[in-house]
């Protein structure tokens, strides 16, 4: 006997269980066809890369992170999102895309973050984009808020929010209070207000050296209420005074304007002044999605508007608009909190066949017609117990299960039980197919979250 | 302006334009629909694992090719393909699987060979497998080609073959010779057959030290002929002379028993005696699939059934059967032969909606209702001329736009243009949509493969 090695998966990768793994298989489908919706192609690319030209943007804190080696005489990394890769494919294929070009990409992305609880070292992100070739119109970041309403919605999710702010608004404020060599630490500041209070955001505001007077306005400016209409109609008060802060009070204004006409629910929008998504990378619209009940969580679906995708390595002018989603961690959220649905379970089969006698012949024969009806069918020929073999079906949550003995086939009939019911019928082929047809239906409805 | 860092994709790593992109993905949801109508669970194992587990087997050819590196005081490699990652899988999770445990698993592997055209340092694989706990069925290895067949089939090719063997017949057979220590040169000498001829194979055999009566009887058994039942009648002839042999006729019966209660035809199959998948791994049928008109590809899909799926992680045996196609490779071959449907297009949207007002509330209301009907809708919002967006419709394969100006807002109609045929409609929503509806299902029929 050879020595064994013991088995083991990395920690911070995540692997699941197989019905645990079919959940995840039906929220990364469903993001697909949502996504197409909307005309986005798919892409793929990669997952390593020259580091010269994944590490072109350079900065500290990623470059750690990465997983970087040598092979041979090549320096190769993998990829740590999915945005760098974009960049690139979109200057290196620049001259055969037509513009605006849309793509959605779903792909595993590494990071070797210090390992902990619902930290995640390989994680799938969901990103799309839409690209313009030197402009790109506002419309398409009023279009965003409706991907992320229909997909959270088509997932399942109810109680959630999409929250969006815009640059510009952000940048004109501060340049208009003449703070704009300090814009990155007060926007880093005001990002903390749900958290921490007006009050102390005030503090911190002051101890960085903004003057009262400011720090005043900052949060007078940041705390406006009324909701959409209110606050937009608010900040017409500041138009006028700076000519950023207009345009990006106008592009607030179209957004909010054409959500209903998008399909998304006034319910489900808010304006919220303080995000600003620490990156510089953003110049427009920004969005965050917030779960109502958890929002501990932060975030799970984020993006923005930014001007520049590919400036190091194309002098072309490629403006944007994208989100993301961290399926991974989204998905260790929606386990952790007991929003995954289990009604139905995630069976990898629809019907079991229990052949009774020794020629299989009829027995797979009816595998067959039942595949070619779209029904997932498998057999059971192990040599088992007829106890095991009806344990196996409730274990993978099959929900149906047909039993073929020498009477059902010498009588052309379908003997199919419903094991959910304990319900038996002995009826022919069509009328079992019709039957399970109209049980799965039910079923099909069902999303992937519940309870939220 | 920084200085640009010319964007680039290593060699050996498959990177699509969009529209054949949105080719390869058809067929992996073509494989991801197929392959549940067997009752295979969905699958997802991590692309980096510890080395120490990942090479547990070892093998020098294929560990030279790994992409192999240490982050921190780990040493890890990326997978070179699906098999061991299942078998990690199966011994890790072994307490908690059902079994005889179905899954599939479509994902990237890598090997750092030596980069050449038409070989990939990054590929996808698509595998299926069922694996025993102590014994598996060999209905299981007769299902394999009915699995095989309605695949490629769904995918739209017509002209392949499955071959199989049994390595339990090729076993006993030299069993029976008393040549088993020779067995392994021997099968590789008879795989070669079809391509060097009799005579040559003949020669090769003798240089081996195999004698002239072994190898005329060699070469007799493996060119046996008559189709599958004549191969399976001849075969009887050498019955009780050799358990293992008797043992490999009988399961070779099975297999060829049931594949038209399989779905498979007469025509898709072939037992071919030659075919003994250079591994030793496997340990009863062997599957190659071929191209007719392409047999200089090789086999398209393969594997085998084994009896030892994990021996150098736990003491269970788990024996198992299983399948893979080279799906990176088989695209790229698919590309190179242009056996790729190009009608329909792979356009990322149905509908194209031109807004001809400044008001885009009605053109964006539409879009909606249009995506809520399953229509796969883009707004095309950008400030450009008319005909540079009909030419991206166009360029795009968009098969029809809508034009909403201020006449359709008034009437509630939609002017739709169907882009193939210059076709135009002015009509209510109800009948724009039906009528884009019976279009897309006309399309719908197509598969991803022509002309073979």
């Amino acid at each position: 006997m050879m020595e064994k090695i013991k088995p083991r998966t990395l920690s911070g990768f995540m692997e699941l269980e197989p019905a645990m793994q079919s959940q995840f298989e039906k929220i990364t489908q469903t993001l697909r066809e949502t996504y197409a919706l909307y005309g986005f192609y798919p892409l793929d690319t990669p997952i390593l890369e020259a580091s010269e030209v994944l590490l072109a943007k350079g900065g500290g804190e990623t470059e750690k992170q990465i997983y970087r080696f040598q092979k041979g005489d090549s320096d190769l990394s993998m990829r740590f999102d999915l945005t760098v890769p974009l960049a690139k494919y979109v200057a290196l294929h620049y001259g055969s895309l037509t513009f605006p070009f849309r793509r959605f990409q779903i792909g595993k992305v590494y990071r070797g973050e210090r390992a902990q609880r619902g930290r995640f070292r390989e994680f799938y992100q969901a990103d799309i984009d839409v690209i313009g070739d030197g402009a790109l119109d506002i419309i398409n970041e009023a279009e965003i808020p409706s991907i992320i309403y229909k997909t959270f919605s088509e997932l399942g999710l109810t109680r959630f929010q999409i929250r969006i702010n815009n640059r510009k608004v952000l940048n004109g404020f501060f340049e208009m209070l003449g703070l704009t060599s300090r814009a990155a630490d007060i926007m880093r500041t005001i990002d903390k207000l749900e958290k921490v209070g007006a009050d102390t955001v005030r503090e911190i505001l002051l101890e960085e050296g903004v003057s009262a007077d400011a720090a005043d306005e900052i949060l007078r400016f940041i705390t406006l209420g009324g909701g959409t209409d209110g606050i937009l109609q608010a900040l017409e008060g500041w138009r006028g005074k700076n000519e950023t802060l207009d345009t990006g009070i106008t592009e607030l204004g179209t957004v909010a304007r054409y959500l209903s006409d998008f399909g998304v629910p006034a319910s489900h929008f808010k304006i919220d002044l303080t995000i600003a998504r620490g990156l510089d990378y953003y110049t427009g619209t920004v969005y965050e999605t917030t779960m109502l009940d958890h929002p501990e969580i932060g975030s799970i679906c984020s993006g923005g508007r930014y001007d520049n995708l590919a400036g190091y390595y194309t002098d072309k002018k490629l403006p944007g608009v994208g989100i993301s989603i961290g399926l991974t961690r989204l998905f260790f959220v929606l386990q952790d909190k007991k929003l995954l649905n289990e009604n139905p379970p995630a069976s990898p089969a629809d019907v079991l066949i229990l052949p009774m006698t020794d020629d299989l012949g009829a027995a797979i024969s009816l595998a067959t017609q039942l595949r070619a009806q779209g029904i997932r069918t498998q057999l059971h020929c192990e040599k088992k117990k007829f106890k095991a073999k009806i344990s196996y079906a409730d274990k993978l949550a099959i929900p149906y299960v047909i039993f073929m003995g020498e009477d059902e086939i010498a009588n052309h009939t379908v003997a199919l039980k419903e094991l959910a019911s304990g319900e038996q019928t002995n009826t022919d082929f069509d009328a079992a197919v019709k039957r399970i047809q109209k049980g799965l239906a039910a079923r099909a409805g069902n999303k992937v979250i519940v309870g939220s």
